[in-house]
């Protein structure tokens, strides 16, 4: 396995060039754009990787899943469909003019930007500082490592740059879907976005979902499979940004990818996946780890359909 | 496992009147919303059913994924994917003004109208009846039934009110993307929606997707597993009209419905599933067959998360 | 005045090539692009003319507010209303989904593509032959010109490629705005945008909605003044397509572009001003045009602001 | 003349109560929803008034016009428009994915409050607060009314309340449009909409307008034509929100409305009216106010068309 990974690293380094850094944030900016990396844990309890899989990078969209599960189990499946719907499609709030049409809650979705803003409300807590502690606790759990932490230059970057989040939280608050302080949300956001992963944390965290509920070896329960079943869905159809369709013909697991250049896979029973490689295609996903996973997948057969 | 079957059509039978007949073609308005039937292919060649599954119904948008099998099948994946995206989020076309925004092959998708007659385009035949004539023979072969035929008094209703799906054939050839005779194509389209099926037929078909291509029993090939991945995995994403997000949260299979009121499930490497029942919900999917096929996928573990 | 125009022809003409000929039908590519002319009629009886004022060009979408008269004229303002608003803002149709929004009365405007085709349906007339000659009928009147008569070559070439105008109508006849057969009110339609005219018949035409609908020195009323406001008042918010605003900025009088290359511009109780040039900009107005308009707007304080 | 709009006056006063008061902040629902007053500056010097024509009420939305006016004094036309578009139909912002379709200067129109945010940043001055004191002082002039001052309470409520105002700014930060600091630049906006007027105030402000930039009686010029030409322009297509249409066909003026209740209408060369009635329409007009000024236009035969 560990030379099947090899191999496929190897044989996808070429497209890292090919694709763009993510330049929003200066500290995304200074990324190796030559760096590809994988670690992939096993059902039978094997662990197996190859190339920069011990690069730490930050998580950025793929805490929205960690977000989505804490607020399942803060508040159970129904209350949180009753504030972000499950739809790809949900409607765009669209006007600039005084008669508009409203935002509702189920044109929100876990995996784009409001939807997860809103998530952060949704976490059980005091204070915003509290309700981000739970969210690192439950990060560093999911990924059996305690000494994951936030990298705090990318996070005083997103928190100064971030108008296009204000902006979502601002909207959010317009029309009544939020009522908290906007920069006590966005800053449990922001922090979360900055949370500094490796490919073995995305691996462990991908297995916990793939496992429905219970982490590696230990066989642990940290959540229950119903919600393994949720995010993994909502993963499928709306993990891979206005790529999951494509995403889903190629390579056939759930995932979530995040600007910071990883991706986190998921094959149900089977194996969690974690991916690094900053160089990002057009839809803002690593575009080669995504060759990598579409070469894994066909390689063992991981596609659910 | 008819029992079960029985179990779970009747306990869900009371969302039958809670949904709404299709009345945009008379004919649909005639059905019998009390009914509700069932019909399973298991991978040990097993069949079970229940209920009303001997009832006819038209297949409607159920014809889509055999549409893009024979696509595939007739073109290969590349070539189809030049024609019609796979993105639920296919950006709209919006104007009604001189200078508007172009609409592109990537806004496409098969599974919504304007992807779907673009798919006619691509049948080989030297005609449009000889294109339908292949389809119909394709539908018949997935569902091992030589006696499926068009019910011409839907196919007459469909041709005589379908003015929104020539709006859109309209549009496609406005944009440049289809240059064929729009009647014709539409005809062929038509009549694809009005080929009529029961649940034993969907079960069928749907089986041979699950089986990645191999017919029930005599594991005969039909088509390459590839066009399996490929088509379950766009009926994933974007199979249940604007609920697919909810479905796969809920059944998490790849499945199709249409508003004859059937369903046609897949549980890849297990089952083909069947289902009939012509009231609505508010998006257009069998309301009661939704919750059966919700039950079945919980009692069975059947979601592919 | 005739030195005026004269002067304002050769300063503006260097603009006629920096437009781009209409290129959707064969017909319209054929015109020759330096060529530029204008026709003015005065409220005192007075006429003046420079540059190409003799040539014959067809009208295209300035039958709009012909149309738009004629339906009033036959109907009344509030039954037209009820049918085609007045908002430039109308919310566009965006759907490509089974469930989607509908198209309303009051998102259709006389001056865009949709609103002018449902217009034709509300002129009186046994048949649409009998409707398009009433229309033919009342643009000779307005013109003074008996003579005037169809480009049947434009209108071949009209009815031969008119994807989009059959998309539109068949998406208003799907959401229930029109009943009649398609092709008879597209016919009615193109057969109107094909009507061919000189600068000099859209200088009387445009006169008419000027004096309010009184004919030039016979005084004669046409049409009543209540009629005139309503289609100059349209033609302000709407008449240059997504470049109205940017016109009443810079001349600030009623106005319909055509993308033959013709403009009419109203001068309310001055002018009836015909241009043509038929190098269009950008938004598919005339661009020497619009320039000459400008230039003489600002000399004779034409603006209504 | 007195007498003309008393007679208006008492036969719209029934309007009044099918209007429902602007209830986004608290401060506006506690208007008097009965009240309506008209004054009326005419070109002779002459000034006529009726009802409730000197109760004050907060400007809103009318600021716009100002704020646009000082912004072309400061700038001048051209820099004016390379920041701030006038097309009523700019495209919409619908994205709330990842790669969305950017937010152009000619998507923004200085009437709706994304375009009118975005003229603060471009009033001279060294600080926010003197920029707002120079667009108080302008409205003082224009009103010839040195004691007009700001509501407190309105302004406060705003500040408070103002979450779509926040977005809309963060919106144009992110996109690039907009770079100094948004809670500065709102406070000059909100400073803006809660100043404090009568129907007096808005006479002489819109006579100024219809005056090409001349003060009543004394002549004395604030403002170059060219601007009275640009603001009265941008009215037309754009002041009465998405009833801009209508109005211009049923009054003919150019003109803006406040969710206040105040309507400033301008009769070029011959009138500036003020009105007020707080019971709003669907689209946030004046409901009683239109009908008010549709006869007043009928009667003294005002449409520019």
């Amino acid at each position: 396995m560990d030379e099947l990974l090899e191999r496929l690293i190897e044989s996808n380094r070429h497209y890292t060039t090919a694709g763009k850094l993510a330049n929003y944030i200066p500290e995304l900016a200074k990324a190796n754009q030559n760096e590809l990396g994988i670690y992939v844990v096993s059902s039978d309890g094997r662990t197996s990787f190859a190339g920069d899989c011990q690069k730490n990078f930050t998580i950025q969209s793929i805490i929205k899943p960690i977000l989505l599960l804490l607020a399942l189990m803060d508040n159970g499946e129904e209350m949180v469909r009753s504030h972000v719907g499950v739809e790809a499609t949900g409607k765009p709030f669209d006007a600039i003019n005084y008669t508009d049409q409203t935002l509702l809650s189920e044109h929100l979705n876990p995996m784009v930007n409001m939807g997860a803003i809103l998530l952060c409300t949704l976490i059980k807590g005091q204070s915003y500082s509290e309700k981000f502690e739970r969210l690192l606790e439950l990060t560093r759990t999911l990924a059996g490592n305690p000494d994951i932490t936030v990298n705090e230059a990318v996070y005083q970057s997103e928190k100064r740059t971030g108008s296009r989040n204000r902006a979502l939280a601002f909207l959010l608050k317009s029309q009544g879907l939020l009522s908290d302080d906007v920069e006590e949300v966005l800053d449990c956001y922001f922090r979360g976005c900055s949370i500094q992963v490796n490919c073995k944390d995305l691996a462990n965290i991908g297995f916990t979902f793939a496992n429905r509920g219970r982490r590696p070896v230990s066989e642990e329960r940290v959540f229950s499979a119903r919600f393994a079943h949720y995010v993994n869905a909502v993963l499928m159809t709306c993990g891979m940004y206005d790529g999951a369709g494509d995403f889903a013909v190629r390579v056939g697991l759930p995932a979530k990818s995040g600007v910071g250049g990883g991706i986190m896979a998921i094959s149900p029973t089977r194996m969690g996946i974690g991916i690094y490689s900053p160089g990002l295609d057009q839809k803002g996903n690593s575009l080669a780890g995504i060759h990598v996973l579409e070469d894994l997948s066909h390689t063992l057969y991981l596609s659910v359909f």
